[in-house]
């Protein structure tokens, strides 16, 4: 084993980490503020795009720290997964960094799914405009009246008739869809229930002007609307589309869904690792800087044993996210379920634990917006949720496991 | 042992309930959205009292259902701490309910502290309307710049010149301070830096259009402000008031300070075992509802196994607090020391924990306004930092317990 | 609510606490010693009953100290459940206090059954002699080849031929059957599969030396095997009794089974609590007396805290248990069902982690024979399978929570 | 980063794991039991060395698995630390088999320690049998008077008088001085306590008969005797010796000492996550194997999760031993002192929780010697005491993570 990054990895870790700390930190903390004083309303119709933070892509772009994600060099920086696994974690250390490098869910897990799915003109559409940052998009898969934990409860339809897709249902937390360049969703639907399980659905590209597509509200988390992304609850009525909105055709929706998941949730992971070093960082330095009954709140009662807890847990989350995005790399996402679900489980709930004593040693700050500990909490609480709840990653691992002693023949419905 | 209510207890523990139930809850929800559909924003000047509860107190006090917190039969309900308690944890499964029963904090330690400490021209001024329902009052204890969890690091100063007291220094998480009809602070302060560590400090009563006094912000929960009572950063510089506006004369603050934390402490406790056993609720009534891979969610997982950890948990606490505030009752809170930092230490805890599986069964709905659990966490979440964080009253329960065993003699100083 | 012990309840606390404190413990340390110089042997053949424990019985039967369990004040100390809670967790500070008192299980359980169910024949061969201390009992419940967490899965038969029942079947963990002393078993078995599922089993009274009953072995408990009492496999193969060896007839199994439990698991924990204070004790004791790193072991890293935590643990488990109690003595143990699942998983689980953190504070010494703390360990994991698994207990009280909301109808199968 | 075995590691894991799994299993369970069957007693005179285990070493040896921790390719395999890890993964799957590969505790530690500190004359007379493994040897350190977790509160001796070196102490938990071929124990005791803190401590060469050495008794580890190693209390009484017997010379005892804590505790480590596999397997195939309330066992309650949390625990443990490991390779112990200290915390850890649900859901048969899980528990137990306390380790992380932020200056005194 060796734990070394390779050359490149390491080049682009030091550039991408001088990049967040001298360029992006600065701004944030002012851009942060300015949406707190705004009101950190739900009302997106009235989000603009900030300048300062168009002109921080500007300038990663043309530092060539930019669509770092992509694997395919011809379009980003070529790098394999457990390569920009530690870029993810440099940007978790900041809020917009993901965005200013063009490296912002739901758009990289788009654009993956463009490039690998995409047809000529589906990529000239809106591929090409999202690898340059002019235009965002939006993924609508989660349903308000399911629980939607279980894929298999999708309401939303994408029946085709004749030429044309017809798209119906309720989604909600499409991230990103009240971004003022958000311009195309993909719709995950329910094309054919007769087909096979992982044939049933399929992935459709929606502009957003579409008739038919209402962004009915920006849905809060903890109270922050994530302002200009927001989280949107969208209904489609009778939307109709030619057929080649499909991507890669009716009834692969499935296919291209397990497709994007892996990679996707390597960056979530490492992002939250990021976010938990910082929160990390707040801690020691409040708890260093205060002092209570003639100490430095670090010394009081079991503060220490907490820290090296918490260090322990940020060291392992790390570990075996890199494991995971390195299984993605050598067999794939397939072989690497163990993995991929055990890190959904474990950065989200590490981050939040570590956010959580970061919040207590601060006192009343930390429940405030003195610091952005409540903004970082949001965050990490939504991410139990998103991708997966963590009751049923661990129901995955599990299966696997049992399976190994013949527990659970694949095939067989999950109980 | 007898776990029976007493009668009178039992009689008001089944009206406040049925009050609570009929006429509070469906008042308050509609209450809850209005408020988030102003904004909940922060800017407290345009806060206003709602007629709504104004017309739920008036119900309340011509019930008879009014100040049940005071121990005085003269001036409430005449209930000892025992017998009040599950009285709070009623009041703690709404919002609102305590303000409706004239038993929201910190009018009720402030009005006990009238009551036992206040001259006749004090009780006269302050405590009737209070006890009226007509004014609402704060509490200024806690300081930015220091960590408060330590009070001997207190700033603020009390001094007396000549006739006069003269305030001095920065206070927040001032709570209903931003009241509109919020009338008085009880303000407390370093007196005699040269009096024996108990005899430092002082209490002083201070109307709000005080010359000198400042209300700079509120400050949100986790992004919550409490409309539309707040939790403000209240400035005093140079406050100037005559020597009458001492409770209890200079130098006994501390004296004071104790004399209200013992039952203060049961109110907020019982609160919050009534909101855990709310979100419990509302977890299972979503549990059994949604439906995933072919079962009830509670049927899922480790879901049946949690939800029995959590009725024990809510359960112990209960016990716990009960057994707190019957000790209160008969020995005082000085010998109950140990279960009053107990209480503290287990009961907001068990309401957080329970509040986030909630959260985490709802999922996207858990963390948005559709369900009011992100705000009962905001309520959680400041609950362990308030009136001593977990860690300082583990380290009381530590002392005591180390003390039985001459571990350390009473009057040595805290390690 | 009174958390005050009745007197008659107070004065036997103050009996029995001077009784285990000065009399039985001085004794113990040294015939636990004995002991151990033994080797500890699982050669239950060779096992005597000690002179000294005899002595003690005698002693404390003298002093009306005897059979305190028993709520019939013809045979006993006539108190309720509530009032003798109390009187185990003092017994449970010592590892041969409750056998002194002929308070000891199963012989406990073994004699309120035959109380309540036997004839006057059942009761003048076993009864009295058992409650005289002359004879000792044992219960052949669990078996070694199903799980017997699911009673529904016993194998052992208890069939009626004739004027006859024969018994066949595998039994273990039949405890106190080693002991040179124990006459008779309580076995249970399936009587008539096509009953209805509570009438289905019998209980039956076996003399020990009837043909057929084979004691194998005893079973060690993390290699301590609990001389002279025991934990044995006992296998009846073709045991053939006359019919009035049932107690109270064929197919009533269930409901005695069911009457047994409440008390039985009060007296479990309240031992386990008494036992959990003394592991306290002796944490704290050399916390105190050790040095490292220039200060007294409970003053370094977490350890108050983890004290506190302790504390907290002990004393809600305490609270809990005894409200359970009283739940029995007011509306029976069927009505008390959850609590008394609660208790069941709590107090062993506070004992284990008790032990383990006194073991670890203890170091080396901890794991060894120079303090009783791995046999106390021993004791404390084996309570958390006997009478029902953790898992098991969350599960019922999982169903009576659900049941409230409609989650499962009485009469549906368990799931 | 790169997570595969080198080559030649994983040629020998692949070895090592078949010899374990065909030849070492069969062989160690009738070992055990024949163990358990002699009574498991403490009296180390009688113990002898089992021609089985014989039989097996040498067939270990001529197959060239043997000596495979050394690094030196003269004396062993010559893998490095990161490549030996996995090794000791697969032999911590058995009871047995690290002494079947000659890479067992102390004696690794020992030979290492004599490879790069011994004269000629040392390694001719203890490493070379070491080596061939025809003898075993001790380790002296701990003390049972003081809490050795501080290895300053050391009391034994090692005084230079004239040529001769005195050895006076008494030392406890000395491994493997029981053995039958035990010829040879390292002592460390203060030599200089005027010299500088890290200068005061000796290390000394102590053949076994020398006279006033004294095997004063073996202790028991929940019981167990670990036979035919042992864990001896040697009293040290004028222990006269030439002043050759000193290791590296006078004063150079903690220099030893820190040179062989790395790779000893990547040994324990990896073992421990070896035996913490075993435990899951037999967790789970328990758990497949037996129904209850008509389900497998592993698909009631929480299990699957609690599998689920065992499995990442696992996982996230191998792979922090593993970077541990490849950091001694690649930068010292020193600068791995983190990690270290938190494989030191972790792995013991997960390994005593595994036992323990694996104890549980074996129910009685779990705490019997029917399985071998009180033996690994009892292993597992000690593991997070030796080497160093969990509370110890914990403060060494967070005294590094402290020293980040300038929390503590290098040579400020540890609090």
């Amino acid at each position: 084993m060796d734990f070394r990054h390779s050359p490149r990895c390491q080049s682009y870790v030091d550039r991408v980490r001088a990049f967040v700390t001298n360029v992006v930190r600065p701004v944030e903390l002012e851009h942060f503020q300015a949406m707190l004083d705004r009101g950190n309303g739900g009302d997106w119709t009235k989000w603009t795009v900030s300048p300062a933070i168009l002109a921080l892509k500007e300038r990663a772009r043309k530092e060539g720290l930019w669509n770092l994600f992509m694997p395919d060099p011809k379009h980003g920086a070529g790098l394999t997964t457990v390569e920009y696994a530690p870029l993810a974690e440099e940007m978790g250390r900041s809020f917009i960094a993901s965005e200013v490098f063009n490296c912002n869910a739901p758009d990289t897990g788009n654009m993956e799914v463009l490039h690998h799915f995409g047809t000529p003109e589906q990529k000239e559409r809106w591929l090409e405009p999202l690898l340059a940052g002019k235009i965002r998009s939006a993924f609508c898969m989660t349903e308000p009246d399911v629980a939607s934990s279980d894929a298999t409860n999708m309401r939303a339809t994408a029946k085709v008739e004749g030429d044309e897709v017809v798209l119906n249902g309720k989604k909600w937390w499409s991230s990103g869809i009240g971004h003022p360049n958000c311009k195309v969703a993909i719709f995950m639907g329910l094309t054919d229930p007769a087909a096979n399980r992982h044939s049933q659905h399929s992935m459709v590209l929606v502009p957003l002007d579409t008739k038919g597509v209402t962004i009915k509200r920006m849905l809060p988390v903890f109270g922050m609307y994530d302002e200009p992304f927001g989280h949107g609850e969208v209904w489609f009525e009778n939307v109709r589309l030619p057929k080649s909105a499909f991507i890669a055709g009716p009834g692969r929706g499935f296919e291209i869904a397990q497709s994007r998941l892996g990679p996707g949730r390597i960056h979530h992971c490492m992002r939250a690792i990021g976010a938990a070093e910082v929160a990390l960082q707040m801690l020691i330095e409040r708890g260093l800087s205060r002092v209570a009954f003639g100490k430095p709140l670090v010394n009081l009662g079991a503060n220490r044993e907490r820290i090296a807890d918490m260090r322990i847990a940020i060291d392992q989350a790390r570990l075996l996210t890199m494991y995971a995005a390195w299984k993605i790399d050598e067999v794939g996402a397939l072989a690497a379920l163990t993995e991929i679900s055990a890190i959904k489980v474990v950065a989200p709930n590490v981050l939040q634990h570590v956010i959580d004593e970061a919040i207590q040693i601060h006192g009343g700050a930390g429940v405030s917006h003195d610091v952005p500990l409540t903004a970082l909490y949001s965050h990490a609480r939504v991410l139990r949720i998103v991708d997966g709840p963590d009751a049923v990653h661990r129901g995955v691992i599990a299966r696997v496991e049992l399976a190994k002693y013949g527990g659970r023949m694949p095939g067989e419905p999950r109980s």
